[in-house]
């Protein structure tokens, strides 16, 4: 299957300008699943909490998710894309999954960031891991990264692949997903914008780019560079990702020591 | 303090000598903390249960043991060590810390690799956090690094520095502890030996070096090559383990979200 990522820099709060960007960039190019970074319609660096409810929509049903729907329908893929979800009185810093038909899961952060924790509610349920033909694929978000209980559920409930929608600041997370990837013989994609927002006085906040896809033993197959605006795509086989077998004596499972962890990786 | 590792060759089967060349380099160089190889004592390729047993030592109590006592009395510092241990009929793979008043605390290795699980019995137990003054010390052996539940408990526990002696054989290790140190925001020191075995008509192994010491954000503060052989230390401040902050809004152990990981990371 082709897999990659769509890295651009978002133009604050005129999401259907980037959208179009998305739609124009994605009519060009062939892939099956797509994954685009974190807040992709909005922008990152909200000033206000009515600028957040004013930008956000619901998920799905909003104009947004309907969309990207309509381009996953024109690609005949799957396009992974990270938005700011109203529901109620709460607001999400959300990805949803969606084909041709419709949605197909969506995953609210249960990680915040920074100042996201004044502007989104945290999310309360783990992410799905979705069959979606060729590859079971599981969504985490960002700053999730720092969290390797995250892709360790994923990859126990059965993920080939972790999608990641990013709007990554620091440094560090993209040799930290190939030790995601080596830890858990996973592919993962990591989805990042680029660009430098400063909005309202704050402190400007200059996104690294390095988009990048790695296999299941941590090579990075393909990334861009902190500037690049490109969709890159290559091909994988998440068959890989189900060889769990790390030695003829280890599979990653079966090495597992579970009755050890669990009581105290339940604790704060 | 100053903490570091020897890396450094064993002679396959000749505890006595390898012990010699632990005190020779040891009373020439100053350290508090030294880690030294996984089954440092005895060599790594074993070919019979036999051999294992015959190899092996009460921890504490056996000779290898009461002679690192020594060493450390002598450097008045506290000295880790991976040793085959002999405990009635079970054979573990052991990481002793010891100072110079005696054994201070022991870990069981829990997930063998490869050849190890025809020979050792995997520990039942987590490692301690133990408490030397200086800092909070815990242990992992070799394989453990591929399970990042087994660093995050010791972090959990108050870990400012997680040591790993170490047999590596594998080339992701070493990348991969710059992420334990990252999502974890402590210090780690693998100690690695050199040489290549090739024993029974086996295969033959070669040891890859490079052992290390990172900082709290992962930085590789020293290093050796594949092939030094020789004692590295470096001063660290393991007050920096304890800030935990990332961000204004994010401390590592207040973002973790264990009400959500708790129930899968207990599943195989």
């Amino acid at each position: 299957m082709l897999a990659g990522f769509f890295q651009f820099e978002p133009v604050f709060g005129v999401v259907s300008s980037n959208l179009d960007t998305i739609e124009e960039v994605a009519d060009r190019e062939s892939f099956d699943l797509l994954v685009l970074p974190e807040l992709c319609t909005t922008g990152y660096q909200f000033v206000s909490q009515k600028e957040v409810r004013d930008l956000s929509e619901p998920v799905p049903g909003g104009p947004s998710t309907d969309r990207l729907i309509k381009i996953a329908n024109k690609s005949n893929a799957h396009i992974v894309a990270g938005l700011a979800e109203k529901d109620g009185k709460d607001i999400f810093n959300t990805a949803v999954m969606v084909n041709g038909s419709g949605m197909v899961s969506k995953y609210r952060k249960i990680h915040l960031f920074h100042e996201e924790t004044l502007w989104f509610t945290p999310g309360s349920e783990l992410p799905d891991v979705v069959d979606i033909g060729s590859a079971r694929v599981g969504m985490i978000i960002c700053f999730d990264w720092f969290f390797p209980e995250l892709t360790r559920i994923l990859t126990i409930a059965g993920a080939d692949i972790v999608v990641q929608p990013a709007n990554l600041i620091l440094p560090y997370c993209q040799k930290a997903m190939q030790t995601r990837s080596i830890e858990n013989r996973i592919y993962t994609i990591t989805s990042n914008r680029t660009g430098t927002e400063e909005r309202g006085g704050k402190k400007p906040l200059t996104f690294t780019g390095g988009s990048q896809v790695t296999d299941v033993k941590g090579n990075v197959l393909i990334s861009a560079s902190a500037n690049d605006e490109k969709l890159q795509v290559v091909e994988i086989d998440p068959e890989q990702a189900r060889d769990k077998s790390i030695t003829p004596y280890n599979s990653l499972m079966d090495s597992r020591r579970p009755d050890i962890y669990a009581d105290l990786l339940g604790k704060k």
